[in-house]
């Protein structure tokens, strides 16, 4: 089956204490777009600038997506820009310029209003709700968002929120979001919002998983080495629905191997900067990296 | 099989956000030896003074621990007293007063010496040193330690980990004694010091297994409600050694199982003040949760 994702395409400039990247390919759409493409075929909505590289959309394309949903306009492309310290959990965002991205229509193409597995990558509210009311017939619907949009506009996210099948944020946001400290009962506060499942992040020490009926926990894969963590959360995303939409049926056996692999796709997106590791990756490489995930945690 | 615990037996004083206990029992012997009691039979080497009260002692003998090892002297007991802000996974030490703990020379009873599984509980590695010097027969030697020592008594410390078969330590411990930032590293370098096992504990995030040929990764019992995590580390080693006491072979398999029952020995510590909490367990209820754990990480 395949995947709808919309979200931010943009230039990051990132510095991490292991190097740093300038004006690479970023965003919440193109992370999870190309880490579901591991499973599936992915199209992508998303807008950037004249100013954006036809390298970056040919990389993307050399990968299966489909970016007929990517609208190119007069205008320069969404930047951001950030710093991580030793604890690689926590940007300090340096710069955000959002350019295009205010303002943004997304027009999901005819032939993609049929699509069933769709994720609403982090962007402002107001879009995600634009893109849902475009789409006939969903059928899985996973949300991410950031604390900018809690702050500013919880009332268009909550409304989301309540259209969502699986809401994905990080610890933080979820406490946040909830008002409530303990993530046990802020899963259980953002589950009355009306999503089946909430999944809780937490960067390098794994993430929860929690629905009405039962709950789930992962550690994170451990590496040896990572140089950057832009884009974990949104490729944990991709993994995770980029699964699913492959999976006959969906059940709680399913929910749980999809957080694996998108703890895997996660894992790799930090091995290096900007989507470098993905675009280098095979999907023989996600299987191997699952099966040693599996062995990992089992007891 | 019988266990082995030598390390303090305090009065703790500890401040939470949640609450607070003043004079308390504490001690990383006293956490450990409850723990693995769950398990089997426990013998404790430690020292306190004349104001310890009687009735401490009663309740530990009461869940069926040996302390014919615990040796009452002239003078005060070791005293802690910490406080814990809502990250629970530090707490700010207010005050240490060494007090018997200093000049503490641990006489193992001669129905002790030939103990096969013996815990080194967090405490001056002279005296860990002094304990081994006295055993037969030791069998599987777990150490923990703390940064005082890794900062102080270095060079006693890494005889006692030479001599160590699983070392267990916290994060920021294991990064300081290794000089290595990223934990696969630092388990690499601590594992070239001698222990066959090296175990990272990341409090409220879980914990990971190093050995030469396999890790092992287990995310936290998440918890509802937290009050006091003081001990959880102590915990967590009597659980495991206890666990792995009562294994006919160890191997791998024992050893995550091992993690696992530490794990939720802990999860329960840190349920309530002190050792509250154990004293009430039960051990269906361990059972019952280390089932529920299995279930709730597996994929």
């Amino acid at each position: 089956m395949s995947i709808l994702v919309v979200g931010t395409v943009a230039l990051d400039t990132v510095q991490t204490p292991f190097g740093k990247a300038k004006d690479v390919l970023g965003g919440s759409a193109a992370y999870s777009a190309l880490a579901a493409s591991f499973f599936g075929k992915v199209k992508l909505v998303a807008v950037v600038g004249k100013d954006f590289p036809g390298e970056f959309i040919g990389s993307l394309r050399a990968k299966g997506i489909d970016t007929k949903g990517l609208q190119i306009k007069k205008g320069k492309t969404f930047r951001w820009s950030g710093r991580y310290s030793y604890d690689l959990n926590n940007p300090e965002t340096l710069k955000t310029e959002l350019n295009l991205l205010s303002g943004f229509n997304p027009q999901i193409p005819d032939n993609y209003r049929n699509e069933r597995f769709i994720f609403l990558a982090n962007i402002d509210p107001h879009v995600q709700l634009k893109v849902l009311e475009q789409l006939k017939n969903p059928e899985l619907v996973v949300s991410d968002t950031m604390n900018y949009w809690i702050e500013h506009q919880k009332k268009a996210l909550k409304q989301v929120i309540k259209k969502t099948d699986i809401l994905a944020l990080n610890d933080a946001e979820a406490r946040e979001l909830s008002g409530e400290a303990n993530l046990i009962k802020a899963a259980k506060a953002l589950l009355r919002f009306g999503p089946r499942l909430i999944i809780i992040k937490r960067g390098e020490y794994g993430c929860s998983l929690f629905s009405r009926t039962f709950s789930f926990y992962v550690p994170a894969y451990l590496l040896e080495s990572a140089l950057d963590p832009t884009g974990a959360g949104d490729t944990f995303a991709g993994g995770f629905l980029g699964y699913l939409a492959t999976c006959k049926r969906i059940n709680e056996s399913s929910f749980k191997k999809a957080i694996g692999f998108g703890s895997i796709m996660a894992s790799y997106t930090v091995e290096d900067f900007s989507l470098n590791r993905l675009f280098r990756l095979k999907k023989s490489d996600v299987e191997t990296r699952f099966k040693d995930f599996q062995r990992l945690t089992r007891f």
